[in-house]
């Protein structure tokens, strides 16, 4: 049993042996038996889990039971303790906070990969639950083993498998007894669903994995062909995209084929936005993050955040005591530092390099949040502070003559600028924002 | 309720208003309200109901049940009574007995459609079988509404709407109690899986409309894509096929588009397939109709049957006792006749066109099989006759000068030239098979 496991590893994922590797861990059979199996083969590993305390003791009891795992295994093991509560789902609230936590555990702890444990009959509860909800071939396709930096050792094997090898090799885990309603859909399909799929066919996770296999094959090849299809009716110029609207309608399904080039910029009305092949100039559909605008015998795309990086900047020379345009602040010399609010903060004199430069965001910028643990991207940053458009767009940023920045005026400064210890300290105040 | 029903059929299909309509029905809810919704209509409709006496009695009541509902709303009403030994199985062979019963009628009686009544239920049940199976995106599209002169007016509609329209309308229908086996994987399909999916989405088959309808979208652009592939590595001569290896080589999955270019040509070792573009020259893989073989830089792809059509022709001349090549036959004036048997035909003299011809078949060859109804395609003849591809190649024609076959030699004469009046008779006695 044992053997099934560590042959597929060592044929398929042979460059695991010599990396650093961090475990996400539950507590749950999966998991466990894969920071077991790891351990056994005397690979790198360390553990990380996170405790989101959506089951009272139970929550607690599953972080403690890694942590004496990680004792007893000697492994080096991160816990994390969090309160969510998203506008949204629960579920992808945290998978989100979760896969964050690891990239940042990867960065500061040099990780290489970060290991889960998802196995075969995820895939099939996965396919189900997009069929229930609606999907298409990018909902059919499965989990990738390998995405980035995240490896999943066992996607190949069912939860039987996973949980013989448990039970032969005497392992204990924590049991998930949540009925939560968001884990309903999931436990519907796992224990009324695939349990008949199964019975209809016994080999169903291998014909389901040859399934998977010929649907990506399918993408590849429609992959292959929009690639054709945008050389043929795109022209670029300064990273806007200008479709050629004749050549879209000469093809046989023009709403597929937009469906296809536009879906990773964020558009969900597909009607109105095959509408707009025939609508007037000037029209134009928005996406979170993109506009396409019908311009005579083109569909042009343009980022919504590039018109913002089109404004000048604004340069702030030593000694400057207050600055109108394009927004209002003041610079005040102090001794002491006050407790910094929205509008105000302070910045140890000495760390400011002149001239300072007020200017809007770009792709690509980052800080370092005061308050939160190392760096982040501006847009990362933006989106968990659930900024809208509009506030994204009246933004400005203060930053010095090396362009880091040192304040997302109005919303956090960035602790790079901060002195403790100076006895002379600037007062930046915003006084009137735009 | 009707509203509905008939809404649909207006708008989407309003062509069948003038047409001569066959339905396919079985005496279940779902073809008898086809029929019932249809003779409201006022359209010109007939029933057509195979017995295939799979269950004893009850496939007789069926029958019977369905010849009553004809008389009750004044239609005319096919039945046909067949047994079915496949060897493969029932359910198929039933189906392909059926449609081509229906083929039939459409063709003695002039209808212009088929209509049989699938519904929505229909195409979740294929999708989840396929599911089980193992499938790919062809098996994930549905069944379509209108393919050739078959259609499909309940598709969009639920079991649970077309029962409300039998329940509201006092329509009755025979329940078909059947738990054969053939029938058991979509039975747990539709009484253990489908419910539970419809409790966790109660609009699922509104969105699984919309997500067969993306699959299907999805087919289209791989087509397209296919249809450029094809055209970039193919050239053509007397209807043999040459891919060029090395840009296959080029794509960036071959074997995908191996797949994709061959799949109608009935290959089914598609490793096999895929290898065969790094094997030596002259390896070749066969399929029930085609062969493809290596030849140095290219896979070359031909019928199978193609080379039957090489052989000449053989023309015999009025008079003739005897010939010798390329089969040996006799002919011998009688007065009258005996049996006729594998070997040995009896043909009216003044029905014979000089020259006689012996050939091999050609795709097209058909002919009016004596003691069968109406005109057969060869290929469907030595389909239903199970005929080896070793057989088919042996085959010869007997034809008159006008190319028409008087007899598929050593199996089977055709009616036509069959005379129970003439004085005349030629004996044709088959002496010995090459």
């Amino acid at each position: 049993m044992q053997n099934k496991f560590k042959n597929h590893i060592y044929k398929n994922l042979p460059f695991l042996k010599d990396k650093k590797l961090l475990i996400a861990i539950s507590g749950g059979v999966d998991s466990v038996v894969l920071a077991q199996l790891l351990t056994t083969l005397n690979f790198t590993v360390s553990l990380a889990h996170c405790n989101f305390q959506l089951r009272g003791l139970e929550s607690d009891l599953d972080e403690e039971f890694v942590i004496n795992l990680g004792e007893k295994l000697n492994l080096q093991t991160f816990t994390t303790n969090v309160l969510i509560n998203p506008n949204g789902s629960i579920q992808l609230a945290a998978r989100e906070f979760r896969y964050e936590w690891f990239q940042e555990l990867i960065e500061t702890h040099n990780f290489d990969f970060v290991l889960t444990a998802h196995h075969a009959d995820d895939i099939l509860e996965t396919f189900l639950i997009n069929l229930t909800r609606g999907s298409g071939l990018d909902g059919f396709t499965g989990i990738p083993e390998i995405n980035g930096n995240i490896i999943r050792p066992l996607l190949p094997f069912s939860r039987e498998e996973i949980k013989a090898y448990a039970t032969s090799n005497n392992i204990s885990w924590r049991e998930d007894q949540s009925n939560a309603s968001t884990k309903y859909v999931r436990n519907k399909i796992r224990h009324q669903i695939a349990p008949v799929l199964k019975e209809i066919n016994p080999n169903l996770l291998t014909s389901f994995a040859k399934t998977i296999d010929n649907l990506k094959e399918s993408k590849e090849i429609i992959n292959d062909r929009i690639k054709d299809v945008v050389k043929e009716i795109t022209t670029e110029k300064d990273g806007i995209l200008k479709f050629e609207i004749s050549k879209i309608q000469q093809l046989k399904n023009p709403k597929a084929y937009l469906y296809e080039i536009l879906k990773k910029y964020q558009f969900t009305e597909w009607n109105d936005v095959f509408n707009l092949l025939s609508a007037q100039s000037g029209k134009q559909i928005l996406s979170e993050s993109h506009i396409l605008l019908k311009d005579r015998n083109f569909l042009i795309l343009s980022d919504r955040d590039f018109e913002i990086a089109q404004e000048p900047s604004y340069f702030i020379h030593e000694n400057t005591k207050e600055i109108k345009s394009p927004i209002q602040l003041t610079f005040e010399e102090v001794t002491q530092e006050n407790k910094q609010h929205k509008n105000t903060i302070y910045v140890g004199a000495e760390k400011l390099q002149f001239p300072l430069i007020v200017r809007k965001w770009e792709n690509g910028d980052y800080f370092y949040p005061l308050g939160m643990q190392g760096k982040k991207k501006l847009s990362k940053y933006f989106k968990d502070e659930k900024l809208s458009l509009f506030e994204k767009k009246d933004l400005w940023l203060l930053c010095n003559s090396k362009n880091e920045i040192i304040w997302v005026i109005g919303k956090r400064q960035d602790q790079r600028f901060v002195s403790k210890t100076a006895s002379k300290n600037i007062k930046i105040t915003l006084i009137k924002h735009k």
